[in-house]
């Protein structure tokens, strides 16, 4: 079962806004075994919006959109639609009365006059409901069993209804069908290894993987690799993926940090946690990214107790007890300075792992000794302290997160040793 | 002069990639006067390349792709959109000589014969020089002046042909054209007011905004307020849209804290850098997300020392001097200990100004009192503190970027008063 997906509003056409929703929408189908095949991007413009749905009912007869549903003037979507399938507007009281309620209970106001165009539906259609905002989704069928269904365009929103409304009607559809065959992926996330040396690792296994499409995707975090399949059973999907995911991790098991899209900083947690271990960062370039990714973790709590930024040198000297000498001597951005840093954090907070990083961020900053992109990482447990100097690559926003990743993996491999 | 831009890739269609190509062509060409009628993402599907693009060529005569240009089996883009011209493939003899000695000068090993691929060209293609990568963009052009650029998927690679050859073909043609009309934007943004209550101060002078297209975008940072100006020459659009600005700023202007795509961050460093201030933050639901912030402003280490990540009681305690009794008293999330650990932070590290948040993010560790969302932050100057309540709505993240932007307005709005 294919569908189709468009995405309207001159903001994404414009560029103003990334289309994160279509992405989302295309994962979300894939676990239920729905493929997008094709997906096109509108504006706000009633004649492009009616001729791309047009076109996709006409070569699909399954679409879905998202935008286009809200109160203000270039709210179009619906209308257009509708005209497509012959359907006129109609007010539904009952959205009605509702919005009304809900604006004198949430802003102790009267419902402004220009939001009663949400309560306006096409004629026959379904009301998707909405937990998360005021524009219903809609649903709309012919009697040839094409149908598009609108989802707002706010994420927050078009996710709500997906999981709540959409899916389970898809789900059903799905099931209906008699050779109900997926599309599935895992993800298995490496980092610190070239994609090309991954590639030689993996080339001597490559045709034990099965029928299974090997992706590697780069990106500063490391290389993802991707394994899809396509064409089978979610259970032979599952087994197959099962499979080769058990052989890679056989052959290349200690560079894989996890599956799916866990963030490294998990995995680092729930090792110290399972260790019995806090945490505690120094950091420099960074200025609080580590700690800012590691406590996005929630229930981070009970294993960061928290660092210090020291961007200043005097900060370094203050609540690190970095000596002035090294920093005179090799400079802040020094494995000296970056140990001291790391064993400074434990120290001074009582913490069982320190984790510290220094260097040049850029874009100046650098010197022929030492470049942009030039970073120290370091970290310090109670027998002993690891330090590493890395030569990073990209702008300064990827340097800087290229800098705790490095540092997390220093971490992770450190623990991999330990019991 | 109107193009489609058509983004070819599996990984984004199954939504593992978000198209962030997309929008950054949208923004470049529309800064040269050139608008973006339609998008459309299909697959590494040759049928649905063709198809698509033919569709494409056949309406708008003016196509873009990114995607589908490597090494790899599914590069399908070329010899696809080479059939729909009419031409065959034929082996560029220069560009298989250059990769060759690149990879021996890069890699220092013989380059892959799957590479062998990327200096296939279609016949009468122009090359786009690829500083950034391998693969060269493509450009093909029949006799009706219909044509196909074709650039690379890798971002860095795409926005640098972008930039050094095909803007400068694309300037070239618009300025050929008769009647060059551009769409351009100017964006006002604003944070801590919502979305109505702009609009209330708005609509008295909506009216003599002129032929400008106003909308509202709310975000967890604020509402940006965008102005859009279409169909007039780009004098007349940077007039119109320079005389609307000036009368906003007039209305509201105490609410506007940048314009762009300006992080507040940098805007509070500027002030402080003028005013001679330096900063150090306080940050425990945050755990070093502001500082982060801060320290992603290139520069910024004139006015950042650094800070305290405060997320155990103790370190409040051992690194801010926040007084146990305010703590058992309070609470870490109280007008108290936020004011202590402001104060902190200066006195600690010297800083002039300290900036502090505490809260709960949650999805965890809300009570009835003190609810998922709530927050105090805290902005200490040498001649006094001010701290703030508020009830932050979102996710974990959603409420930390929150949190983080509510600070740095408090520490805003207190130096707009400062000389």
């Amino acid at each position: 079962m294919d569908v189709e997906l468009i995405t309207i509003g001159d903001e994404l056409l414009l560029g103003f806004t990334i289309d994160t929703n279509a992405a989302h929408l295309a994962r979300e189908l894939a676990s239920i075994g729905i493929g997008i095949r094709r997906r096109a991007t509108v504006g706000d413009v009633a004649v492009d919006i009616v001729s791309v749905v047009r076109e996709a009912i006409d070569r699909t007869g399954a679409v879905i959109t998202t935008g286009g549903l809200g109160p203000t003037s270039d709210d179009l979507t619906k209308p257009a639609i509708a005209s497509l399938f012959g359907r006129g507007m109609q007010l539904d009281e009952e959205h009605l009365a509702w919005m009304e309620q809900r604006w004198q209970q949430r802003f102790h106001r009267r419902m402004p006059e220009s939001n009663r165009a949400q309560a306006m539906l096409p004629e026959g259609a379904t009301k998707l409901v909405n937990q998360h905002g005021s524009a219903p989704g809609i649903w709309l069928e012919d009697e040839r069993k094409r149908w598009v269904a609108m989802l707002p365009g706010v994420p927050r929103e078009m996710r709500g209804m997906l999981a709540d409304t959409l899916l389970p009607i898809l789900r059903t559809r799905v099931a209906a069908s008699r050779a109900a065959t997926v599309v599935r992926s895992r993800t298995l996330r490496t980092t610190g290894v070239a994609e090309s040396q991954l590639a030689d690792q993996i080339d001597p296994i490559r045709d034990r993987l099965g029928p299974i499409a090997l992706a590697y995707l780069p990106a500063p975090d490391g290389v993802d690799l991707r394994l899809t399949i396509r064409g089978v059973s979610a259970a032979e999907a599952d087994t197959a993926l099962e499979t080769a995911a058990h052989l890679l991790r056989e052959h290349i098991g200690r560079s894989i940090y996890a599956e799916g899209d866990t963030d490294l900083a998990s995995v680092v947690l729930d090792r110290c946690r399972a260790l019995g271990l806090t945490i505690a960062v120094a950091e420099s370039c960074t200025g609080g990214l580590l700690g800012a990714r590691l406590t996005a973790i929630p229930g981070s709590s009970d294993v960061v107790l928290g660092g210090i930024i020291a961007y200043a040198n005097s900060v370094k000297e203050e609540f690190l007890d970095v000596s002035e000498a090294a920093l005179v001597k090799y400079g802040a951005v020094s494995e000296e300075v970056v140990r001291q840093m790391a064993e400074g954090a434990r120290a001074r907070t009582g913490g069982a792992v320190g984790i510290a990083i220094t260097g040049v961020a850029g874009p100046s900053g650098g010197t022929p000794e030492k470049p942009v992109g030039t970073v120290w990482i370091s970290a310090a447990f109670p027998d002993g302290t690891g330090a590493a100097q890395l030569r990073l690559i990209g702008d300064r926003e990827e340097i800087r997160r290229r800098a705790t990743q490095a540092a997390l993996e220093l971490v992770r491999r450190v623990l991999l040793e330990k019991n």
